[in-house]
């Protein structure tokens, strides 16, 4: 099935140094040409000024981007860029989501809601504006929002009575409502899941990961019980982990939050928090135990079956537009975005080669029934066949635009009934392999067994590449020994909220989670060496 | 197959008066012990006092609406409320979707999601703050829109520099972006599509039909030429005009807007126009040529193939959570809510039936099977097993809910390997099928053959109610008298503008569209008597 049916000297024609990255054509308008942090900088609220650019030729993708080893910060700019996944919007801090970006906005939706439904939750919708007094009602969740609302003062032509809150999230809303709805144990659970925009006034800021208003999901539950609401938040991190391991190949670390990083209202927070490729840690999910906060706060109650009168107990969880900036700096390398196969927008692309005009249309025929079969067996495959640019230059283009597999298809091949499939992950002529027919069954299973070894290879990648980074520690000289050298520290924690927040100043990390993994044993707190029950993580965080 | 198996004096047994509607249980909170115009006369920007209710045993749905026939607006509000469909949001006019509700809109979007991609748009999305200074800058735009803006003027505790629109529509963020990426003819089309929420701060407002908060998706495309543009604005009204056929039985009069009624930024205006029970017209979705207006103002250009730089010429199309408001009250009865088959988030209701508990096992079992065939096969079906009510009650509840198919399960239809089948959309007697056989086949095939009848019926009956209350006029008076019996008037019209507004002053009717389908034949015009080349559909609409 797999034999080397070609000259290798075939493909290497392609790529002649000046179809590369034609130097004279690149254009100015590109994100990386704004300084690095121009994404925070522009005074707030104000417009930016509208850049004028060339009229160029070429898209702007037609650049290379910035290497991740050389400045990671600036390559994932550029990746963002060039990739088209996002842009700036006018409003300091806000990001226009591109197609391609959306795209794999749309995967992580697909996904999630399905399972969320799968567990009993319905989907709904809540006004995103909120009387300022509901946010003043629970008294962490006020000092943890206030800093960062947008505030609507006007209406069609008058100021507002009651300033209204953009939402920065819907417990408060979500509670107002709930007292309406439940009366009885009868209507408990009530379940339900809103994917919606929401806005905090962040202060820096950076295109996924930070932005003045994101796309989320946010869970709201209210049980009758504390086992209960538990129990959900519990489930409702594990789908999150799930999610990230399977579909984007991203090792989360699954835990608790410490103390003082959990969520403003919540009893307990469990999060999701994955190593980014320079080593910061990413929150990528949270779900939240609020126990009966809100309930109190907004009287949500509920006769009990023996008549009498309780606050419910409720959990809330979200994933944001955040997790497409995690998949981007988790695999993505030196030359692009590099996504894993269950979530790109376009898994295979064919990129078509002929010389002569007479080999055109019998390589196009292949490849457009080649696009036809894997399209029939449910693979997301584009055909590119523009003939504006060389192969080389398509070859270039999608390897940064991160698809995972590219199958080539020339005039030998047709004539060999074969094609070259190349993967994204194995740079070179390592990830190429030779002579795979074009004979269906064969095509589809091969490229399927392919995409999955993809999954699992950058998954597998990604999880030595993490476990590489944590060191174990004993001591704080241990762990700012770590946390100075960049990477993730380990170690058994019982010191005191003020212990943590001195950490932080001294190192700039932060307990990311109390990991539900534990190592087992006697522990001696890193800090203050008294007993300790559970090892906690440390990291610099994003 | 169909036979009457069953002694008719079974199912009438199930209905003993007292538990119909209880009237000693009926809950005090609902939307219809508000006044009927209570969405609308709250003071602008406060919440709503929190309604205190009882403890009820029974959920709000335990209340038979108001007739339809009886009061058309109290019955709308009472349909929403008693089939949970939406509530108030705390701030005026805002309105929170509730589960049912919101999978109408789901199934809405999953039908046109897959239309809009097939056409070759892509979904992305824009953030919904834009500077003010954008509203003005397209001159019709803003006087068409800055009556309705809400306004944030404060970000993270600070006054903003420029206050921010939160979105009542993208046409001006979208220009902001597109002249950034939009370069050469080799850019175009450009063809994009969002789904999200947008703010208008209507001072009159109604659940789903005109609330301050809604959510829609907007396309926004731009082309190299005029004959494009027009093209594609043609296409999405013709995509929108068989959705409203094919999937919601909505005949809608397509046609194009006076230029009073034109969007604001517009050349020309599609409209879709929806018959509502009440007679009142709902224009129920937009598609708008643009021309150069929103191109000239941002200055999007583009390089046309001889060098030269010319403006793009763009469309804008929408369709709403209005919508579903349409589908309400196009189909609605003195029961409830009817929903068309192909949007119902329940196609068919199975209530299974025993008087004892000895029947109970096996009634349910067979209910479970009959579930799972159905599911198995594609239908949206949902078994009613809660054992707190009776068979009667849960009748009148699913009635209520609009659920097109009824499948009633007792012990003798067990025995018989047979169900009783009930229509929606036929009451009483006429509508059930008694002996319908549980073989999976047989009932498969028979419960989706019901479907499209109904659905064929529910487009037939509002096909026949739509066109035996359009007059066709040739007068002014004869116009008047038209509208004044509660009808829409279609006569030739070439009169100004200022005739225009004159019928709207002395009718409260207005132009909703000059319609595609055009009578032949010379026509003259009912206000000025000289020569038309067109009819227009005058009517009173929401």
């Amino acid at each position: 099935m797999v034999a080397s049916l070609r000259l290798p000297s075939l493909t290497s024609l392609l790529f002649p140094a000046t179809t590369r990255y034609p130097a004279a054509l690149r254009r100015t308008l590109c994100l990386r040409n704004r300084p690095a942090s121009g994404f925070a900088t522009a005074p707030s609220g104000t417009a930016s000024p509208e850049t004028k650019s060339e009229v160029g030729r070429l898209p702007r993708s037609d650049q290379a981007v910035t290497p991740r080893s050389q400045d990671f910060s600036a390559w994932y700019l550029d990746v963002i860029a060039s990739a088209e996944l996002a842009d700036y919007g006018p409003v300091r801090g806000t990001m226009v989501i591109r197609p391609y970006g959306y795209a794999i906005w749309e995967a992580i939706q697909d996904y999630l809601n399905v399972k969320f439904k799968e567990t009993g939750h319905s989907n709904m919708y809540f006004p995103q504006f909120i009387p300022y007094s509901f946010i003043e009602k629970e008294a962490s969740h006020v000092e943890g929002f206030s800093p960062e609302l947008a505030l609507v003062t006007v209406g069609g032509g008058n100021e507002l009575e009651e300033k209204l809150v953009v939402r920065p999230t819907s417990e408060t809303i979500v509670n107002h409502m709930f007292t309406q709805w439940i009366h009885s144990y009868r209507d408990l659970p009530l379940m339900i899941n809103q994917w919606a925009n929401v806005t905090r006034w962040e202060m820096r800021t950076k295109p996924f990961i930070r932005t003045l208003e994101f796309l989320w999901q946010e869970g709201h539950t209210a049980h009758a019980t504390p086992e209960e609401a538990e129990k959900e938040a519990k489930q409702m991190i594990e789908i999150y982990t799930r999610f990230a391991f399977e579909e984007t190949a991203i090792p989360v670390i699954a835990g608790r939050k410490s103390k003082l990083e959990t969520f403003a209202g919540a009893d307990t927070t469990y999060t999701i928090e994955a190593m980014m490729g320079d080593r910061k840690a990413l929150q990528a999910g949270t779900s939240h135990n609020l126990g009966q906060n809100f309930s109190r706060a907004f009287g949500t109650q509920f006769q009990d079956e023996n008549g009498e009168r309780q606050h419910v107990w409720q959990t809330s969880w979200a994933v944001s537009t955040r997790f497409v900036g995690g998949i981007i700096m988790t695999h993505g390398d030196d030359t692009g975005l590099m996504l894993p196969p269950k979530i790109a927008p376009i898994q295979v692309v064919i990129v078509p080669i002929w010389k002569k005009d007479s080999e055109k249309t019998e390589v196009l025929s292949a490849a457009s029934s080649v696009k036809e079969v894997l399209q029939t067996a449910g693979v997301r495959v584009k055909l590119d066949e523009t003939t504006e640019r060389t192969a080389g230059w398509k070859f270039n283009f999608w390897e940064m635009k991160g698809v995972p597999i590219r199958i080539e298809i020339g005039p030998r091949d047709v004539s060999s009934n074969c094609v070259v499939v190349s993967r994204r992950d194995i740079p070179g002529k390592a990830g190429k392999v030779f002579g795979i027919s074009m004979d269906p069954s064969t095509l589809v299973a091969y490229v399927k067994e392919k995409l999955d070894e993809i999954h699992s290879s950058l998954l597998e990648k990604a999880i030595s590449f993490r476990d590489s980074n944590i060191v174990d520690v004993n001591s704080y000289e241990e762990l700012k020994a770590a946390i100075s050298s960049g990477k993730w520290a380990r170690g058994p924690w019982s010191a005191s909220d003020s212990d943590e927040q001195r950490v932080k100043e001294e190192t700039g990390a932060t307990i990311r989670c109390f990991p539900f993994e534990q190592t087992l044993g006697t522990k001696t707190c890193l800090m203050t060496g008294n007993p300790a029950e559970e090892v906690a993580i440390f990291a610099k965080s994003y």
